[in-house]
């Protein structure tokens, strides 16, 4: 009989539910179109009539349920399982999530951090699979991270560790939601993708994302990226400001930390073409720690299981493998690692 | 039958030779006057001779020798023993040093950064105590740093992590030996704080620091701190820079790791006062991490044992509380914990 979990992605838009064996093959998938704007209650319904399917589909006499992961955006207080703080799913704050969904199908529930979620996926079946101890940052519409430091998620005093979009880049930076200026979260996330360009649209030096924005009514990130793809100068250095950032932020995680990998993933990291050089040109001028360790050849490496040995040895810095599911096999994971704290 | 370790602080200027039992009760300390410039032979011939005095007045029927720790000033390959790059130890670089003293001694050698012996001192004796998890910031004429998780030093991949000098502060900063630009140490070592002063006196607005500098040929950041407690403004302005720097460094830190304390130690902490009231101020505003888990009434706590209970649930910004002393422990706590690295 082999043994399942259930993963949980319950993000500010989509809902996704999957079971996932513990090999990290992919049972089934289900996504539900349902809108965190009408309500917890509906969410939690639709969510725990999926996760019933799911259990009668691969459990019984077929399979055994290790329990369920949940993915959130958002604090989580660790000890109790409940939302702290979730600005993406508005009434769900001091909501005992971990206790209801128990409750409701009479099984263990492990809450996590989804940008914690996304990084324990990369560390299991992705581009950290070869190391113990990593690091990854989530760039979508704001910027997320989480750390895996001897396999396990680093979730601090109270959980709330991995706030890695909240690094100062530039103290002299645009000021951000979290109170400070100059977080990587003003450089790098798709919002500050956006702002950046509307920015150079309102200076006059950028004609080419002035047309694009006055033709295209969902004006975001990816068309700023596809300009930037055709050549658009300005464009262009608006994704060589995204590397400035993550290189500056990186180098400082090298610095801090000598992990052997460092992942990028989320939507923004589409482009990674776009931005990566700059990542790297800034990461070798400002970490001797990197220079010290860099790969050879001072590329990105391309990660294939055969360079495990360059891997462990040297300062990795990558893009995620597993895109948007890399939250929803981490979540699947959590319940496997035993990975409730005490 | 005690046991007991040998500690040794081989600094840049200073040997210093400890016996320690596994309490952390000094037993007996040497310190010599050796200077590192007068060569590698005499300096390892005068530790060998101190180390055999102190295990022969300890050792034998009277005590267990567990082992020998040795902060060096560098980075050590932790897999060899070797020391990689010490600009503060000429012609030590690429020495065995492990291989070398335990040969000579016949003892088990543990090498270790001084820096994060000082941390370990720290967590073992000081400040930490209480913590399992603590970051330590040793402000002297550089900025070193090294971080306790899970009661252990973290090496990272080659030995080279918690290299918190080199954290970026501002871009726009002023160059550092690392190759980078703006970071912590070019505002929070005491060579920055002589650096702003002189700068301060060169663009005309110091005269008090002018005059000091004129009359004092060993001018230094000691000399501005006295003349910050006395009131002058300049001198002031400089130690307040000092902990918006720190502050910028620490609010990042608190938003990677949640940790539950944060360490300043090394010669510039005896000027606490001037700057911690700056440091608090910029973390308050830069991480939402910390305003979640300020202590009570917002301050800086003063740690005694019975604030345990404070200490474990909130983050904790404090000077380190073993001065000179925390390496010289943590090198001696090193073989107690059969730190060897695989």
């Amino acid at each position: 009989m082999t043994t399942f979990a259930i993963g949980v992605d319950l993000g500010g838009t989509n809902l996704r539910i999957a079971a996932v064996d513990g090999d990290g093959k992919l049972l089934e998938k289900i996504t539900l179109g349902t809108k965190v704007v009408r309500g917890r209650a509906m969410v939690v319904n639709d969510m725990c009539n999926a996760i019933q399917a799911l259990v009668g589909r691969f459990g019984g006499s077929a399979g055994q349920l290790s329990g369920i992961g949940i993915g959130v955006p958002g604090i989580i207080e660790m000890q109790t399982g409940m939302l702290r703080e979730s600005p993406n799913l508005p009434g769900w704050s001091n909501y005992p999530v971990r206790e209801e969904i128990e409750s409701r199908l009479g099984t263990r529930v492990v809450l996590e951090n989804d940008a914690n979620a996304a990084a324990l996926g990369e560390k299991w079946l992705g581009a950290a699979a070869e190391v113990d101890d990593m690091c990854m940052m989530t760039l979508g519409t704001g910027v997320g991270g989480g750390l895996v430091l001897g396999g396990r998620i680093w979730h601090g005093m109270t959980g709330m560790a991995g706030e890695l979009g909240h690094i100062n880049v530039d103290p002299g930076g645009p000021p951000c939601g979290c109170g400070s200026n100059g977080c990587l979260e003003q450089y790098a996330s798709a919002t500050a993708i956006k702002r950046m360009a509307m920015e150079a649209i309102a200076g006059g030096g950028a004609p080419g994302l002035a047309r694009a924005r006055d033709e295209d009514p969902e004006f975001s990130s990816k068309v700023v990226y596809q300009m930037a793809v055709q050549g658009d100068q300005p464009a262009r250095e608006i994704f060589a400001k995204v590397g400035w950032a993550l290189g500056i932020t990186i180098a400082g995680l090298v610095n801090i930390f000598n992990l052997p990998m460092y992942v990028i993933g989320g939507g923004v990291s589409s482009a990674w073409e776009a931005f990566a050089p700059a990542i790297l040109e800034r990461v070798r001028s400002n970490s001797f720690v990197y220079r010290a360790t860099a790969p050879p050849g001072g590329a990105v490496a391309i990660l294939e299981k055969k360079a495990a040995a360059i891997v462990r040895r040297h300062t990795i810095i990558t893009r995620a493998l597993l895109g948007s599911d890399a939250g929803l096999f981490g979540a699947a994971r959590l319940p496997m690692m035993d990975a409730r704290p005490d």
